[in-house]
């Protein structure tokens, strides 16, 4: 992703939501990648105590953080998202440091952030954010959750497109009061689907680092680049009816789900244990429901129940990465 | 929850992990509880570590975990939960210390435990339970978490009834072999909607403590009934579209959601906060779609989108508040 992003001459800030890790972290440090994007005050904080010195909050700026906020912003560059004049108000008299601000812009999704066709009002807010020294005007910020919820690669890209170019003309109503301001996109779907990025100034994708069966079905990865998977205990053995219960539910993986072909909610998919990685997927083999702490796995594969014992560990590839993560809090690497 | 249990001449060991907390935990010291069931071995000695010293964990045993279950047994009172002759040797080789020993039983849920008319099965086992000094047998465990799915008070009655009469068969075959054998059951929609429990030895509600949606549209609580709400700030207002975005996701309610007479997918419901609580839920109002750390919320009601400045806080009641207490892990009182 990091080459991918440099080939194109656009600046890459990574999404570190989906890890929260400090070790990931350096894994980026070391590819030469020195700004990153964040989802909460909390999680700027965690980075910036990791050396982290250039931090976005990409959400929509939450005032009852305010002073946290102030404290982060004497100690790096910090950049906020806002879209209304009751926040820029709100700032204007409570910021006391410099901090960078982006106008978060709602191009499909219906989110959160201003109507990109909303021209007076973004004018309205840019013309206020020239007088006010302390914040910094620095562009227009986008996220194409949307991209979720296509089933094509190529729905994903004509969004993308779209809202590039809607992007694109922001910029260049603005661009002569504002020279240095950029268009700061990227989901992980659009990210991994497309190849040429012109027009873009900065991508933010996250979720890449580790990819989900979500992403999977997507179109966005294969199950080779899928790389997490949560151990679980196996706790039952019912042969009889294709079953398997494991210690790992809903606590662990989050209940986020995907639906195949016919129709059947899956959880998660299982994967063999080995001493330095895992294996393919298994065929016929799903996490089929969830409750708090159990997860039930159907499998039509006599391999499963006869290569594992009660206490073995099996792997779950999740649906969703960024909440097994979030739940789990800790990794074994290999 | 504990006046009715102890009407009924039958032993109370509520399930903490809804609240997975010591301090609410000391409530039910103060009401005269001296046993608690919980569904992990980190919860048992989370709880042991504060003063617990009677404790059931109603899980099928996780054998990868014996080392710090033979430590915990060293300390307190542990049962635990087998249905496997494969673990039952496990146990027999490795267990150091005396532990209680349930045979957790499926009358009908079939996610974990013996079939309850698989006699030759539970009497094979038991046979082999009283060759063993150190396992002392117990008697018979049931959840019957099928009643989350019921659409009715009747139709929980029926399972409950269903399942101990069963469970009343197996007692009478084994009694006189272990004449201190119990029965336990119990789960809240049961316990909630059920007066007389005439025949059950034990019972383990634990979502009670708290109640929430889901447990609200089976009938077992009331809006009132719900004793504890997500506190989420505002952070963006669309009057024009009916939507309040909050800063709280599925990060912090979890992605569980109940779905309403038309249909809809609903993710929490919404009440205004006060100094010593909180309003009745608004009406026409909901959480409607949660991603990482966004709730999006629709509203019918003026009141909502005039009370409510950015930064302010509003309260959610969550669908399933034991994910939503076991993601946030604080709370704070009134």
């Amino acid at each position: 992703m990091s080459e991918k992003i440099k080939r194109n001459n656009v600046h890459f800030r990574p999404h570190f939501k989906t890890h929260q890790s400090a070790e990931v972290g350096r894994w980026f440090m070391d590819a030469g990648i020195n700004s990153i994007t964040v989802s909460s005050v909390s999680m700027a904080e965690y980075f910036a105590g990791h050396g982290w010195s250039d931090i976005t909050i990409a959400f929509t700026v939450n005032l009852a953080e305010v002073d946290q906020i102030n404290i982060l912003a004497s100690k790096i560059c910090l950049n906020l998202c806002i879209e209304s004049d009751e926040a820029l108000e709100f700032l204007t008299k409570k910021i006391s440091h410099n901090v960078g601000i982006f106008l978060k812009i709602d191009t499909v999704l219906k989110r959160t952030g201003i109507a990109a066709d909303n021209i007076p009002e973004i004018a309205k807010l840019i013309k206020k954010l020239k007088t006010i020294p302390k914040l910094k005007f620095k562009g227009f910020l986008v996220h194409n959750g949307h991209t979720y919820k296509c089933s094509s690669s190529d729905e994903i890209k004509k969004i993308h497109f779209e809202s590039l170019k809607k992007l694109q003309r922001l910029k260049q109503i603005f661009y002569s009061d504002f020279p240095g301001l950029i268009i700061s996109m990227g989901d992980t779907p659009t990210c991994s689907l497309i190849n040429d990025f012109s027009g873009v100034d900065e991508l933010r994708p996250g979720n890449f680092v580790f990819y989900d069966l979500m992403q999977k079905q997507l179109g966005s990865c294969t199950s080779d680049d899928i790389a997490v998977a949560l151990a679980c205990p196996v706790v039952a053995k019912y042969p009889e009816r294709n079953e398997i219960v494991v210690y790992g539910g809903a606590v662990h993986l989050s209940k986020d789900y995907i639906i195949d072909k016919k129709g059947n909610k899956i959880f998660g998919e299982i994967v063999l244990l080995k001493k330095n990685g895992w294996s393919r997927p298994m065929r016929n083999t799903i996490v089929k429901s969830l409750s708090q702490e159990h997860g039930i796995i159907f499998s039509g594969e006599h391999e499963l129940f006869e290569k594992t014992g009660l206490g073995d560990f099996i792997g779950i590839l999740p649906v969703h990465s960024c909440l097994t993560a979030n739940l789990m809090k800790k990794y074994y690497i290999f």
